[in-house]
């Protein structure tokens, strides 16, 4: 073998599917995330093994708890997530990965550095691994790719799936449908807070926490914890027939987190007996399957230049009135 | 001419889309019944006459309030649509048209018959115009057709249209898109009684009436009332900016039903002055375009049987777990 002097290796020399898979099941952080990345591709070549490589992981995923974690700008999620995420390590020993999802992509497109700066000391701890959003262009969308990144990290031993939502109001239905526990971070105060969550979030949640409940926020934060609590007894149940717990919490002062895990956990127990848990997850993942295939055949649609203008000229025909929207899709649907 | 002695002219002589776009527009309710019955038709024939209907009468409508109105079964649906439908013939002169829609099909299948027992008084009422729901296989659906009846009603000179949901649980967010206006009916003492409403239909309402306040049940309701109250506040705002109230009513006994149309009267003033109401008609109009379009491109791809069979088996596998929403989704399209 000849030795060349000016060889330098390449920085990120191309793996395999078979060797991520496989140092991705030996809990190989690089692996998971070259694995991560390649779900994410934008490039039609990669896509094949992108499927190769979530066929080998889906034996090995599953063994985790969900949970999505969403509430405005500024509720102080990444304090939280990195509170919750730092309890869970140091008391069950657990992984715990964090994803972040953010379908607008408008927010940090897939700065790493940018989540490590906001969660400096979870980033440390070598039992988290975080992963900021995907961004538009995936296989499938970013909803599917945060999807089926979460089948990577559990096939990579991480038992705690941490899935927060980045940007508002448009991507919570979908972490409800991709989470086992839905977990909704408010203010004292409510008002202007409550202008950045969409309608319906709040009878989604199966937990609601009351963050910087601290100092001279604290009363107040008791008195909206009270409010809540009433509000939910006049919801309908949920599908998974849990009762949405109501708490307090300091973020910054680790007060109570170690209640949410306790919350997530008596979730857990209880669903999991009562056969809920894996319920869920079956309906799940069916209306993923309709969903992709319905979103797939849009953009086979839509790759026809023609077909495309005629979808925006009706659009806007409909919005003014001019045209029926039966009739316009009719119409649509006739030249496909 | 000869005269045939055996001649019996058909009873229901086939009208011409011209005669029924006529009679309709003149108010005649045999007309606008026979157009009705002709969007609703699961012939293919018929579907470029319905189509062509559709087109006539688009221009003549939209001149209405239209109403959504829903409980849970037993609440009093019937009861307070034939109240509030007198009411408002009486005190405003105006023509009301009560359409019920059940995708279900399950509750009795087009029987006026049916629905006529139920609002007897109202169905007398040379104002009132009752029709029940659509069943599953008309041209885009029953949601499609009955959103489309609606522009018949308002082209044949209904101002108020009132749109009953049958059935629980299925149809409430489908009304939602198609009314101005969405009326919950509640009964006093939560519990059973919520079983039946779909989560997120509360967050929905632009108002709540917490019926059968008569008797023994008076101060209950008014105490539901003063619960639901402090739980709306504590939501997020609705798209349209509208404050919704809460409020007790006896249908039975007609007491607050001015209140209720008062509120959607206030409703109409406030929404049409910020320029929100017809704001949201257009972004609906845009949904049901979308929406209808996914469905008639899903109707196109599953008259193929093979296709259909294959999707059924794909989506058996990804509810047992044995492959992955996204990868079935992909081979799915693959195939198309």
């Amino acid at each position: 073998m000849s030795i060349n002097k000016n060889y330098k290796p390449s920085p990120k020399e191309q793996l395999s599917v078979e060797q991520i898979f496989s140092g991705l099941t030996k809990g190989n952080v690089r692996a998971l995330s070259e694995a991560i990345t390649l779900i994410e591709s934008k490039k039609s070549e990669d896509h094949a093994n992108a499927i190769d490589l979530i066929n080998k992981c889906l034996p090995h995923s599953g063994n985790s708890i969900r949970i999505g974690i969403t509430g405005v700008p500024g509720v102080g999620k990444s304090t939280f997530i990195e509170a919750l995420g730092e309890y869970i390590i140091q008391s069950t020993g657990k992984k715990v990965a964090v994803l972040a999802i953010d379908p607008s992509s408008k927010v940090s497109k897939g700065s790493i550095l940018g989540d490590k700066t906001r969660m400096q000391k979870l980033s440390a701890n070598e039992k988290a691994f975080i992963r900021p959003s995907a961004s538009a262009g995936s296989l499938g969308g970013v909803a599917n790719a945060t999807r089926e990144s979460i089948l990577l990290c559990e096939a990579a031993g991480y038992e705690v799936i941490l899935i927060e939502t980045v940007g508002v109001g448009q991507s919570e239905t979908e972490v409800a449908e991709m989470v086992d526990f839905f977990l909704l971070l408010m203010l004292a105060g409510a008002g202007d807070e409550l202008q950045g969550i969409k309608r319906g979030i709040m009878e989604m949640a199966d937990a609601i926490f009351i963050n910087k409940a601290e100092g001279d926020n604290l009363k107040n934060s008791e008195k909206a914890a009270i409010q809540y609590r009433s509000a939910i007894h006049l919801f309908p149940p949920k599908e998974n027939l849990w009762t949405p717990v109501v708490d307090i919490c300091s973020a910054i002062e680790s007060k109570n987190i170690d209640k949410a895990w306790s919350v997530i956990d008596d979730f857990y127990q209880s669903t999991n007996n009562s056969g809920m848990f894996s319920q869920v997850r079956a309906k799940q993942n069916e209306y993923w399957f309709v969903k992709n295939t319905e979103l797939l055949i849009q953009q086979k649609i839509f790759t026809n230049a023609e077909l495309l203008k005629l979808h925006e000229e009706l659009k806007q025909k409909v919005k003014l009135g001019e045209v029926s929207p039966l009739v316009a899709s009719v119409e649509f649907v006739s030249k496909i």
